[in-house]
């Protein structure tokens, strides 16, 4: 990401340079110069051993041109690449397109090329896209600086790609669909500019009503959330993430890092920063279309118009499967369709105006249902009938959806009696579809953008945390050599806030029966060792300890560790308060590092819950007090965290408030690499953090 | 359903007649005859009011027509549309369509009058369909008995759909596809023919490979299924069955029921039957498709060839999402790759042939992957680039897909750059799709219709029970008025043989101190009355009753019952040997009657998994071993009836056996219309029911 990036000369340059102009066939060169033949700037071809390519100046290299050039688009093969973007950076040109490959993508030497691809941008301060990239394109200007095949139709929809070959697909595909973009950009390597300086950039186009993606990874994930959390607020942001399967890959070795790999943080991610989700290229474009050409619904309710029974029930179907509803419909509603429709027609939603409806009948139902406060979006369906023209019907739908100002979708079922149809509603922003399911599944997009857009962003919230303590805790654990900590270092929850029981580490039996004496009562007592991590599997753990045992169970408990480990470094019995379980609901609270956003909080209910049910929800920290609040509803377990089937009910904002605690912890101390609180019991009075296990990097501290 | 239907008439007949036949513009009498023009037999206009139609001979009734005529299609108005079909019995027509609307789906008369059409059919043993029907159409013969606007293109699908307006619809759609079809039937109000009268037909017909329906419903669940099965053994049925979110409507009150509504049935019915179901149009075209034209998959083992890596990337997702993996392929085939591709490709799955590959790099790769052993199936994808024309490399696929008998199916990606290419590969039955999901999906349904073909019907098992006994539990229930049976009914389990706790239903305090007696130790009693159902509640359950208390503890609970509810009748209580649940895991076993599929068999663990987690398998009974296994297999919490989390482990063959006796009671007895054993305790030794609660009909007994 290039913190001070003015990208605008990328999309709309006067100029255009192409280092490496030629006119040799089936080169990129030449293809690059033969695309840029609609540009409405200026074309320089640069090449030292051309006059002329394609009868226009070739000048031998940048310093020779005369005018001022803003973009420069690099094809030279890759030993030459970085001496060609000096010279543009010498030439004073701010923005360059590396077309050229064999960077980080093919190796060591390739890396090493692209570190000086890296430095020589820095220096020049240069707006640069790739290596290894297709190229850009900006359909205001012309601008076609690939090397792909198509050109893109004019349109509002900006597209960045991870892949140059799917840019090509999709441009030849949405030629076909009518589909048209503002700018398309290949992001190559992104050695320089990545995909949240394109977020910023179409934030502030006003010609770019919804970003596109296609992303195998981002950059840089803390400010990927950052920038699309705050660019989603005005203009939806549709991402097709991929290598999905890939999820676990990097995933860390603790428990809680086997059940929330990368992928898990992705999803996270997006949902944190508003990106809205494509699973596939469908979803891209059908989410891409209706959040170009549709306003967004007031409410979740669906009206449905058809002349045919069983796609009126496939779509009924399908708004039962998303996140909205069918529209009940007021008495008014009502008393208009019968006042209107034929004995026969239904009027209850799905509205069916039956098979023998003419055009009139469709719109006084539209009209009905739409006019319906209570509606905040609409589908119409029909099939081919003798009646009526799909054409007609289109024209109606746009006027009434314009009229009423709420999105509309449509199902005009058919082949090639719909194409002339969709024309219609596509001109005015309504996509039309075969299937019903899909119709349904645009209007869904629109209500997710909506809640996006309506959710304020709210900072994590900062408690009053002892982070000296936690420091010095974390410190000396580092002095010892210790790399995994365990029940020790429930100082550090303390430190910031979260209860815990009372406890204390004790080196010898007296120690441990004075300190079972302040606690008072029975106590636990563990084994404390960095080289024992499985406590319980050897004995090491005793419960319900009476205060006259204690001495003696010290002695046992270490007996049985040196027994185990004979040589196993060994820091004391931890005494702890003795807590009753069975009074509250175990919960797990833990986070690992995800090598591409950092903390990933998980949170779920203990054991089984977890383990075999894998009933967990994950977000990126810091997390606000809302996000917290999703990670405990999102649960299909969180029934029980409320008193389901008599189960004690859990104090639910001391539970967000421990997430919110952990996570705080966590962003201020990245030598903490992995973390478990296990259990955190959560009771009608509070929580408890009974047990913790965490690693950390002492480089880090 | 028609037991005896001969149904081959309706789609191969040599005479048509057309009862209603016009000349009126916008009439169906004149669309169908007119949609008749192709027909290579005869068409008969019938109507008395006519001397001509369409300069046609115009017959005044059926009795007139010289030569004998094997289909009549009615499109005479509602009141004379009965006496028509009894003309055509009379004349000896055997295959009669009721185009006719007005009949059980316009209310009571309309409900009327279907009845009387149903007694004509079977007075006259008529092959009929509909009424409310579009009609009926067959390609080889250019039969088109619909009023619908479009023709079929010819081919092996057969269709059948509940919505006469999604034909029109689908056919329009599949034209501008290529896609053909062998018959398609809209089966309108299934008076007589239903679905399963039309996968019989198709099952026998060699030239239709595949089945769809878009169904709403079905007729006769029992016979649905038991045909299904059969039929799917051999040809592949794909349906679309709408108006899931109607699940639940009419789901019984019990606890059971309302869990396991009607879309549940239809989820285990399609499952047992061996449907492939779709759940959207474009699904049920896509599976379609590849059945179709595509053999099946000996692996589940994906080969993907790709000059693009993000598609290929894509795809390879999906394949994670899919029943399918990817192929790890042989040292052999990534030495050939290593040999025969550039540097720069990855001879890994998913091959990535680079952007520069011509066909014969493609077709290199395609043919060293399907020459894997272990790969089953492959996708071939491919951007736009200037060195590969579609067409050839469409032929390349289609060639090497044959040569190897393995299903491929392409993404040549791209809009109409792709469609001579979607030809060629169509040709060769090979789908084209712009997104690799849907590659993926088309492959998935080729895999799971193998594993219905590989499946052999496994009966289900006839256990040795004690049936008298049952039934007589039941009739004595009924003789005292009893609908609702409780604990005192464990008595049907055990003539079943599930395990039951010893146990004895007394009515005196001395009675019972004997009962306690003879069971031994401690002892649960429970209050029985068929008016306190939830006994616990009214503490009418005393658990550990030592032998020397339970005199006592009768009179109390005794007394409770009597205070709670003074009027209401009480058996007595139920003296019952003490179980250590903790020895095993708590099981849901239960039954509800599925309107449509008739007895539901439920089975999940108990509590908070079926109550809060849902986490619950249905299956139709009777169900076979391997049915019982896949209710247990299916549930997430499986793991946890074998030892998961240290838990004790289950006898999984005693659990499934239990399934299986209970499906044998429920399948007996007609007259227990719910049944929850509830708990079935699973321990390492076998299961015991612990409680039973019933409903029953006493007129089905």
């Amino acid at each position: 990401m290039n913190e001070e990036a003015d990208t605008g000369g990328l999309f709309a340059p006067e100029r255009v340079a192409v280092i490496g102009a030629t006119e040799r066939e089936g080169s990129i060169g030449a293809a690059i110069i033969q695309n840029l033949a609609d540009f409405t700037g200026d074309v320089v071809p640069v090449n030292p051993s051309r006059d002329t390519v394609f009868g226009e100046p070739c000048y031998p290299d940048l310093a020779s041109v005369p005018e001022p050039v803003d973009l420069a688009v690099v094809v030279v093969p890759p030993p030459i690449a970085v001496d060609a973007v000096r010279e543009a950076g010498e030439a004073g040109v701010r923005n360059v397109v590396v077309i050229t490959a064999g960077f980080s993508e093919t190796g060591s030497e390739g890396a090493q090329r692209e570190q000086e691809l890296r430095a020589v941008a820095a220096e020049y301060d240069l707006n640069l896209v790739g290596p290894n990239s297709l190229g850009v394109l900006s359909t205001p200007a012309g601008l076609n600086a690939t090397f792909g095949p198509s050109n893109a139709l004019p349109g509002s929809l900006s597209f960045m790609s991870q892949s140059g070959a799917f840019i090509t697909a999709v441009l030849d595909w949405a030629n076909d669909q009518g589909i048209g973009f503002k700018d398309v950009v290949s992001l190559g390597n992104k050695a320089v500019l990545d995909e949240s300086d394109f977020l910023t950039h179409w934030r502030d186009d006003p010609e770019t009503n919804v970003i596109l993606g296609y992303l195998e990874g981002v950059a840089d994930g803390r400010a990927f959330i950052d920038t699309a959390r705050d660019v989603t607020q005005d203009t939806p942001v549709v991402v097709v993430k991929s290598g999905r399967t890939e999820a676990g890959a990097d995933a860390a070795s603790s428990h809680t890092g086997t059940i929330a790999g990368s992928e898990a943080a992705y999803e996270a991610a997006f949902e944190q920063a508003g990106v809205v989700r494509a699973e596939n290229v469908q979803e891209l474009f059908d989410y891409a279309r209706s959040l170009d050409g549709l306003p967004m619904p007031d409410s979740d309710e669906v009206g449905i118009v058809t002349n045919a029974g069983g796609p009126g029930v496939m779509a009924t179907d399908a708004v039962g499967d998303s996140g909205l509803s069918m529209a009940s419909f007021t008495d008014d509603t009502l008393s208009t369709l019968e006042a209107t429709m034929p004995e026969e027609a239904n009027i209850y939603n799905p509205v069916d105006v039956i098979g023998d409806a003419d055009i009139e009948r469709f719109e006084t139902a539209l009209d009905t249902v739409l006019a319906d406060d209570s509606v905040g979006c609409a589908i119409v369906i029909s099939a081919p009938t003798a009646i009526v023209d799909y054409e007609e019907l289109a024209a109606v739908i746009a006027e009434r959806r314009l009229e009423h100002d709420k999105p509309v979708v449509a199902c005009l079922m058919g082949g090639e009696r719909a194409e002339p149809a969709a024309d219609v509603l596509g001109e005015a922003g309504i996509p039309n579809y075969f299937d019903p399911a899909r119709a349904v599944s645009s209007l869904d997009a629109l209500s997710v953008q909506r809640d996006v857009e309506a959710r304020s962003y709210e900072a994590p919230e900062s408690f009053d945390v002892d982070r000296e303590r936690a420091r010095e805790i974390l410190t000396d654990a580092a002095d010892r050599g210790a790399r995994r900590l365990g029940v020790e270092a429930m100082g550090l929850l303390d430190a910031y806030g979260l209860p815990t029981p009372d406890s204390e580490l004790v080196e010898a039996p007296d120690a441990a029966e004075s300190a079972a004496a302040s606690i008072d009562g029975d106590v636990v007592m563990k084994i404390v060792s960095p080289d024992i991590l499985h406590k319980s599997d050897i004995g090491g753990v005793a419960v319900g300890v009476a205060q006259e045992d204690v001495a003696d169970t010290y002695e046992t408990l270490m007996t049985r560790a040196r027994n185990y480990q004979p040589d196993a470094s060994i820091l004391g019995v931890q005494v702890q308060e003795m807590v009753d379980v069975d009074a509250g609901t175990e919960t797990i609270l833990g986070m690992n590092r995800d090598p591409q956003f950092g903390p990933l909080l998980l949170f779920g209910l203990g054991g089984i819950f977890v383990e075999v049910l894998e009933d967990t929800s994950v977000r990126i920290a810091p997390v606000s007090g809302r996000e917290a609040g999703e990670m405990v509803d999102e649960l299909d377990s969180a029934p029980l965290l409320r008193g389901a089937r008599g189960r004690p009910s859990a104090d639910e904002a001391a539970v967000e408030e421990a997430i919110q605690r952990l996570s705080q912890l966590v962003t201020d101390f990245n030598a903490i690499l992995e973390l478990d609180v296990n259990p955190l019991l959560a009771t009608e009075d509070g929580v408890q953090a009974l047990d913790v296990r965490l690693t950390i990097d002492p480089d880090q501290l």
